[in-house]
């Protein structure tokens, strides 16, 4: 999806961190040729190192290679001077040089940095090849008129060496947006943003708000963006999924409620102009207002063109199969929404490869208690059931899949949308579970939230496993 | 809570736009003596006496007039020359000065008026009688630098006159909060802003972030705020749940994970020196780090504390209420978290008065369908119990009940969250019914699911009947 918004750099990961995130950057970089692959590393050798090796199939490798500037960090994280610090930098830019000649440098902390410090680091990265200073305001600490100011100086301290300045802006205080605008008017040509604004603790700049603040306001905002903004509500529909982050109804751009009028004056406006309340279409951004609904009458013509109309690439096999899992739907539900063929089609590219299948789930809850479920599995082809009770519904089902398969995973999120409105809405699940310090995403819908549960549950717990086996066999 | 957090002013409502307005700005004025009223008026003769009327027993009534003044709003929306809306601004101050000496115009649209004009109006409706003037950024459209310029010369333009701007900006671009600081820098000494930022479309600038940017960088932001910071994760939870609109992990201040640090990097910092990626503590917003978990062993001492600990004040009645189902909770779910304690009390608010409750349910769902669902509901202490089916367990609930109360009610919203962490966790259910124009939310929590879905349906069900009744009431 960041390749269909026509980002001009994905950073894929942070190879040293993981074995998944190694890989991570190897997969995007052998898939994605005509995109700027990036890989995160501390400024040490190894780290480094390791961001080299896995761009290696990269057309166009970065290493994005960073340490911390601040006295903060400097004094109680890395106990280490500023000497040692400006001189590791330097070091790690020549060693990333080595592996390619973009190499991006980011003073972590950059806004609580001594100013002029960080304009000597600067200048001695920029001296040691590196092509991009990036500024991160890390702890969503700055305001936009001091943010920009460290940006317009920093750009004046790279002045005629060709060196790009790059904000990379938190939200703590609700001001990642504005002062990445800030930036680019103070000389930034490169922004570090998110889908959804997801990051360490209140998120990153959402890349769809600066997007749209680009787009909308041309008159003061001067600069062009590549980005294909009728993307961005799927993108941040897959994004929400894939990471189980909801995206809150009043988030701006991509929220369900964004382009939703309720006032009686606002509705009064919008019926005689719409530009009355309305600074962008909905249409602008992805959001579809005239959703063709779908039933058990509707061909395999109509889904084809449906299915591409929301975005989605399938070859004939993957089609015929959705297809078919549509028609299963239609019959027990009599519209289908854009959503539920969303969800369907995510759930299908979720569980392409998947060991464990629910086959036959009976669960009796309610008030009496206790609740029990009896739940068959499909292992590798092999039916197995079992009976088990439990504290409510949900604890029996997954109390029955531990029987049949024991694990050791722990669940750390059980969530549930309804993907469309009503009851007779296909429920969505997403549960977390973790093992061994690794942590995956399992997701599944059905218009039984029970069934939902089962399946969202086993698809996490195949992840795990086909993680697990792949790691053992790369250990062997 | 908008009281427990210290804000001036409360704007209760807009009289004329419904019975049930009309009715909270006259409920707030009784109970709110220390606080000053707003109640929101057209700049018309019927909407300005509606809404003085609704102020009578206020001890600091606000009439808060508005009308756009935008070309775009006065040619297609209003249908009005300039000339007639500057008259018809002020001649709505002056009729509101009749009622209250505490007048507030706003100017719609302000950000994309003209500028000359806006500033003609202004003086106008000061010279009138407004002691607040308020320049909305209606859609969502300033840049921080533009929205500044207009206040700062505002402010000018009523120099002298004690007049007061102030700023209401909405979030379309992800910058309300940005524009509602560089406000303050141009001037303005009003903010109107929203706790969690709800309001039309992506909604208004959010109070939390305002508040603790001003807390946090009173280095570069001299104003004080009486803020009582502390109450801020209360308040935003409660406003989520009486609203039904979830709060984003990833928000600002108040998000799940404003406060969580996942990256090693940020965790190895953290355990050396929380400043070095924390620039405010959990604790100053009112989230408690250290959560003591409850359990069936726990004393009515404890739980007593507990309950003040989270900011309810019960009387003892209603504290005994708690207790008993406390108590219940605990021999159903081994340990009970914050969380769970919370949604017990939230619903046992929402649940003083219902005329109908849940005695008994049995489901049974699963992949066998039809799902089916038996049900036991007391309605005035009469029992009545019906079969039913469904496409899916929390349809089959649905249709019970309607089976047994007939009603037109729509539902709009239904909703899981899982309060808790895990299987073991209470499920919360939201659901919104729409009547007749109406639009109520309904909450319940249940270690069970389903169970949760009958009581969150029953609850917004017995709103609506209440509010018939009470209306009836009325017109007799």
């Amino acid at each position: 999806k960041l390749s269909d918004l026509g980002v001009d750099i994905m950073e894929a990961g942070f190879p040293i961190a993981s074995q998944g995130d190694f890989e991570a950057v190897e997969a995007v970089s052998r898939e994605y040729r005509h995109l700027t692959v990036a890989a995160l590393s501390r400024a040490t050798k190894l780290d480094v190192e390791r961001a080299g090796h896995s761009l290696a199939k990269a057309a166009k490798p970065r290493i994005h290679t960073f340490i911390a500037t601040s006295d903060i960090h400097l004094q109680y994280k890395l106990k280490k001077s500023k000497e040692q610090v400006l001189e590791e930098a330097c070091k790690a830019v020549t060693l990333a040089r080595t592996f390619t000649d973009d190499v991006e440098f980011s003073a972590e902390d950059a806004s609580r940095t001594d100013m002029d410090y960080l304009e000597a680091v600067t200048k001695a990265v920029v001296a040691a090849g590196a092509r991009t200073v990036n500024l991160p305001d890390t702890v969503g600490f700055s305001l936009p008129q001091d943010y920009a100011q460290m940006v317009s100086r920093m750009v004046k301290a790279v002045e005629g060496t060709g060196a790009v300045i790059s904000v990379h802006c938190h939200d703590d205080l609700g001001l990642a947006v504005a002062n990445s605008l800030a930036g680019l008017a103070g000389g930034a040509r490169q922004i570090e943003c998110t889908v959804n604004g997801i990051g360490e603790r209140a998120g990153n700049a959402a890349l769809e708000e600066i997007v749209m603040a680009i787009k909308t306001r041309g008159d003061v905002l001067p600069y062009t963006c590549g980005i294909e903004a009728a993307m961005l509500n799927r993108a941040s529909k897959l994004v929400s999924a894939a990471a189980s982050f909801p995206v809150q109804y009043n988030k701006a751009i991509v929220g369900r409620n964004a382009f939703a009028h309720e006032s009686g004056i606002h509705q009064d406006g919008m019926l005689k102009n719409a530009t009355t309340y309305e600074i962008m279409t909905p249409e602008s951004v992805g959001v579809n207002k005239t959703s063709l609904v779908m039933g058990k009458h509707s061909g395999r013509a109509a889904f084809k063109s449906k299915v591409k109309d929301l975005g989605y690439e399938l070859g004939d096999n993957a089609l015929e199969d959705a297809f078919t899992r549509f028609k299963t739907l239609a019959d027990r539900k009599k519209n289908v929404y854009d959503e539920d063929i969303e969800a369907l089609l995510d759930e299908g590219i979720a569980t392409a490869a998947d060991r464990m299948k629910v086959v036959a789930l009976t669960v009796i809850a309610g008030t009496m208690g206790p609740q029990s479920a009896t739940l068959t599995l499909d292992i590798d082809g092999r039916h197995e059931t079992t009976q088990t009770t439990g504290n409510g519904p949900v604890d029996a089902i997954f109390n029955a899949i531990q029987k049949i398969v024991p694990h050791k995973a722990t669940l750390e999120l059980y969530q549930v949308h309804a993907v469309t409105e009503g009851t007779d809405a296909q429920a969505e699940v997403s549960t977390r579970l973790a093992a061994e310090g690794r942590s995956v995403t399992g997701r599944a819908s059905d218009p039984d939230t029970l069934v939902a549960s089962a399946k969202a549950y086993l698809a996490a717990l195949n992840k795990l496993t086909a993680r697990g086996a792949r790691l053992h066999a790369q250990a062997g």
